[in-house]
């Protein structure tokens, strides 16, 4: 298996930079969708699998499995997933988006933005991505952007979100919380707030976890995404964090400068202008690539490509939690 | 006189497409004007003629008289309509935007957002395009998107509107009016609302009445806008609707998908990003064939096909009024 | 037949003034009731009637019918009015409030605040105040304050109203509107916006018609509302304008100085702090004398007293019209 | 132990009544207190202990224990609660406000709005009044209204709580959640969302529950608050609801009317005028009395009075959960 | 002369207690006036002299000049202040309120709040209060509360002041400046910002400086409003500063605990519902007494009492600079 | 010296033409370097020299010095200016942005938007654009576009700015000042407010002061930034005004046509998109030309030409001023 990879332009001495042939995933990828973005690969056998935003032509947010050889050109299903629940009143589909993969002992846990009396995070595990369980939503509402960490912490599933309200949030921190069974969440901790506007304005707004943090001898790296508003809306860029590998709510290096920010005229232009949102990454231990896919406008999805000891060292040079 | 037209794009299954060659009516057309959009065309004689939102360099908006003989390229006059009134008080000209036309009984009748203390309907007629009599506003203010039936209904001129208040509302339903003698109005009955969010959200902040409906045997054929607001603003897309031949404030079908939505740059980047606003209408009845006029990003004019057969069968297929 | 009254409190030389036994009718008149207040009450007889706006203890607002032999002491009716409609769509009651009732030729006409997917102004009509027959509502949504003048003008019926949004509407001009039969509407004429903050404050955010317009030689001698916005919310007081006899939406003259403003402690608390809001007013044209019901805080209703004559030369001493 | 009482006023028919000599507590009780209520009490050995909010004349929220021989007159400790915690970053004081107490299996269990990067619920239990164990924080931020059921249910520990904003929260349903030992939480459960404004407009805004749930042969006994915004504010009053013994997610009855609304001057009037806001209930089983503690315009502490079977008579008979 | 007095109430620690006969200044003092507070004065000869905001009839806000003999009753000047300017477009009136008389070097110096395209400080001196020579505008729109100090510093005039919006401005720091010669302004220096919520919650929205600072031995007495928003709009109430008397843009001392916020009735119910606003202090520097002008509620004005020396104390042991 | 240039496009008729091969300085023309924009140049020896606002990819706002041999290509120093003042507390810098710079006398002042408890006016000066004297800010916050005129005016310098607030500032009039020494600032009066939307809407919301004025017969010719807000936020366009030579703050003349809107892709997409912004003109007096540095987008400068003659004349003819 080989994740997806471009050499860095002649010339850049940016961190990351993007895949020439983005987007690779079109809007109409499906032959009803508005757009696709905001999605969760993960490696899967020996090729790749995901769970997929697809917003339809209703612009209902619906959740969809897909396959790849390559990580690149995606099979989608058509059908939206149907979870399996227990409980007909969690398993009452409302509505799904931003969804993260997540392997853990054996198991593929889905973890998203689930309708049910306002955003929460919702949780199901898969071993073959066709059938979908469902367990209880993590929180009470509103909460947006739940992510997984990829083992256990201190014996316990461990999870990022980003505490919410019901509209277009104008704040937001990321906190930390554990679970002994996936049912019962607590051990709630702060882990960062947005930065002052004087320090790194890209992220002045609010603060959200991105992909599944990637285990590190120098810690979890966190791609995570920051929103500055301007006066014509949100822009939405994204950066990275070192976390304390045993004590994950402990940012041990924070960057000041975003890795990427809306700049090409996919990320600039769709149904949301000026996106660039990571919700799933794949890496290379052995050659230390990463490939980071991101949402672009709304609309459509992207890849950007980085070597995770530069984006290490990226992250230390500017960092700002040790201002 | 045949309508414009251009063949479905090979491959695609859409209900309805765009024309290869959007926009048809540059911003710049007329030398002054900054922007030109939101207009409304007609049969006139052998040829076509229409009412044209032109907004000039003061970015004031104004409507100017406009003739074609294909329906695509188009001589617009570069002087404004002035409307003759027996009542000066509302024959005061403040801004005028939005037209439609509607042909009833040998006259073209021009409905428009007029202002007058706020926005609300201003009604005229014309038979020549060229003299143009104005008589009482339909209502009171605040109320946009005003649009005669073209036959009378009970015998009395019927109008779709949508109260409004004087700045970017964020709401509207569509009304259904009548009048005997288009100076009293009455009778007001609520014809559908946005859509929930979770059932259909390209509509559900709010919607309004696009060209002149059309009349089939399965009833009014009516495209209409709908507006979805994401974190950075408005998104205008525009469905389908079939209201009750003789009760047209009933609504027999809605679409839950749009028919257009903001996809091409020249709709998605302008003087108002991501708008796509039907403002009328030209069908051939004996091929069933439907040419839509619509404002792209509040900045120029493009057009759309389809097929009415087909169009009705979308909007039954996707139907949201009947869930 | 003699309308309440108390003389002018010694050493006085205000051109209005509260009744010492305010308010007449407290907010528990009823069993359920929450509030009694802004309420209509006209010549019945030998005696008094009125319509009553009479919240609950849900909160949700009723109109009931009511009697006085002296105008201070009221029996309400604890059910409330069932209004006659032919018209299933217009008859279904969602919620009414702030009635107006006007006698003209031989009826009694109500008009109030009508919820028909919005505010808009609900009229019927009675003889007797116990039978009364709904017509069409006169506008489209939304609107409120409706106020029928007492007699017909140009022939025809004619209302003042104020345009106004869903919610706690921040902005609102009087208009006038005519109708033939009560079921057509038109002939919309601007009569007066807010003040200037400089010239008027009291009235500078929003103003709407109180009582039925006073015929007198001067002209329709009309009460007032107008709201000032504070940092602490909206405040309610009167004034007075005289309108063109044959032409009303002309403005002879108009206070710059309120008659009634919030200062008595059953003005200042209650449900809505800092509101004097006139609905009705009683006159005596022998003795030239009038007196004014107004609620109290959205709680309560209250009693003021004065001389058409002073007040009519109050409008015209501390006139903004003619400024 | 008796709790407070005063008999029902001669001629009243309301289900509940207040306290004659209402305010219980003054404002200045404490030599520094800027106000005191929204307050917390249970039976406590042969007497009365509770937790107090008390805002100092910093305007700080601080949390003090207090204790009674009658309930009515309170010796309440100057210096504020302190917690031991086991977890410096939780146990650190930032505010805290709005407290119940609960008593479960010997233990007197305080859930308060808990300052943690946002508010939240915290826990702390004590069996004296004097030590006080703060354990974890149940939520994430931010939420208010934290509620313990008096038993366990389903084998755990039971809480109402209502997801919230960082400011004045324009929103607000109850949600019910369990946990095994109190410190994890989930199996969170929806209850009940603001009444439609149409049906009950008191509580149309948002909703919190109040005293812990009285234990009743027909279900839990909750008296909530509620909240209606008019142009001057919000306005607090409470109601009653009877939750299903087992399944305390499922409401059985909700009362559309208010019993206690602000009306007195004391509730009309101080820091946050028309608040009447329910914290602690005490309630003699024997005799079905109940007495409840309420905060009054955010500055004073009230009574008032009922008995529990004509208070669920009247849940029952104004109920709008069956309508 | 004597200032004002009345000792403190037995029984009270409160560093600052209100005159028992509050108001001493009703709302109809004048037979125009709507209200009268935010007012100024100074000892003037052997009495006592000063300018008070009268908001008229009309709610237009004025000024006027007053004279009294022992500082509680006062005779008010029914016309407005006429202010001499020698430059038409500046000695244009527009509005002015919440002034401030500050002695210096022989001149009655007036600073108000003066309306010139948005508020800003209007400046004019007097000798006798009859004629009132107005120069330059301190500021650029938009500032409000400017307040001079009683002495040159650094040999130029010195001014507080808070800059503000055009509205009921949500934010508001004090700032310090100087002038040369009452014309030109620079040397910007910022003094203090409101307070965090967690140490100060009356001050934590907005601050203004309010009387002219007192020289005392430990630094300028400076007494400021402080702002809260609740649910239900702004809180104000006065604490103190200690402002270093050479520089005095570096603070001192501040207290944490206000000295006055609305309590009484005429504090919490008038115009402007929870109003305390201090705009004038008188001092007796050999007893070391202090009364304290303020504006309640916007309606009336109050008198509060003092020992400098105690206030010192109090503002020392409740200060928050120093944390 | 000759400043850039490019004759007409064939066909035109505009007053002004953009540059062929605008963004003339893209976003990455530094290394480090988000968008390089909103930037001040001027003639400097026999080539030209410049203040540059580049926002670096922490998305904080920077001040660099760059030079150019013609205009077109720039080096811009990677490091930052470093401002050299006496005053700590005013040299500490916070951020700075949209710099002007303007010669009189010898020295190159330049003033920007400074960061001090608000944004202000920052005000320095250069010989050799090398080392920048920092002097006391113009201001009290919240100030924007300060623009000096490049010769005293009555003896003292001069400026336009525009008052603010903290944020997206939806106001904004022009004012003028005047300063002996640049230390303190007075003798401020109104120049403009935004233009009625009826006559001029793209200029109806706030207006600035864009490059330094340029002396010519007519008067001082003025660009100027507009804004429009429509539902999807902020569009920035510039017109021209001519203001009096003697008294700067009296408008002779003002375009109601904007000069430059967004309309190329570069304007229309990008981090702000729908801005041109200008703040800096060369202009060659023997031939009349004139060129414009105008941020783009808020991410890329561009140039646009045109003659001073003509560009007066379009001043005139539409003139707005004297309607």
């Amino acid at each position: 298996m080989q994740i997806p990879w471009q050499d860095r332009p002649a010339g850049s001495k940016a961190p990351m930079w993007r895949y020439s042939e983005n987007p690779i995933i079109p809007r109409d990828l499906l032959p009803d969708s508005n757009s696709i973005f905001n999605s969760a690969v993960v490696p899967f056998g020996d090729a790749f699998a995901g769970v997929f935003r697809c917003d339809d032509q209703n612009r209902r947010m619906t959740l969809h499995a897909g396959f790849s050889k390559d990580g690149i050109h995606w099979d989608i299903n058509p059908e939206t997933i149907k979870f399996d629940c227990d409980d007909a009143e969690i398993g009452e589909w409302v509505y799904g988006y931003d969804p993260r993969v997540t392997f853990i002992d054996g198991r593929y846990y889905v973890t998203w933005c689930n309708g049910y009396h306002g955003p929460t995070i919702g949780v199901a595990w898969t071993t073959d991505f066709k059938t979908f369980h469902q367990v209880e939503n993590a929180f009470l509402p509103c909460n947006r952007n739940g992510v997984l960490f990829p083992k256990k912490i201190n014996g316990r599933f461990a999870m990022l979100s980003r505490p919410s309200d019901n509209g277009h949030t104008a704040f937001g921190d990321i906190f930390y919380s554990e679970s002994p069974e996936l049912q019962f969440w607590g051990r709630h901790r702060h882990v960062m707030a947005p930065a002052p506007f004087e320090l790194s304005a890209w992220q002045c707004l609010k603060i959200g976890a991105g992909p599944v943090p990637i285990e590190t001898p120098e810690g979890w790296l966190l791609f995570y995404h920051g929103v500055l508003r301007s006066c014509n809306g949100y822009v939405y860029a994204f950066g990275s964090a070192i976390l304390d590998l045993d004590e994950p709510w402990k940012v041990k290096y924070r960057s000041g400068r975003y890795l990427i920010s809306p700049r090409e005229i996919y990320e600039c232009a769709g149904d949301v202008p000026n996106v660039c949102f990571p919700c799933a990454a794949l890496h290379d231990e052995t050659k230390g690539k990463v490939a980071v896919y991101y949402g672009c406008a709304d609309t459509v999805t992207g890849l950007a490509f980085g070597y995770i000891d530069e984006i290490i060292q990226f992250t230390k040079e500017t960092d700002i939690q040790n201002v």
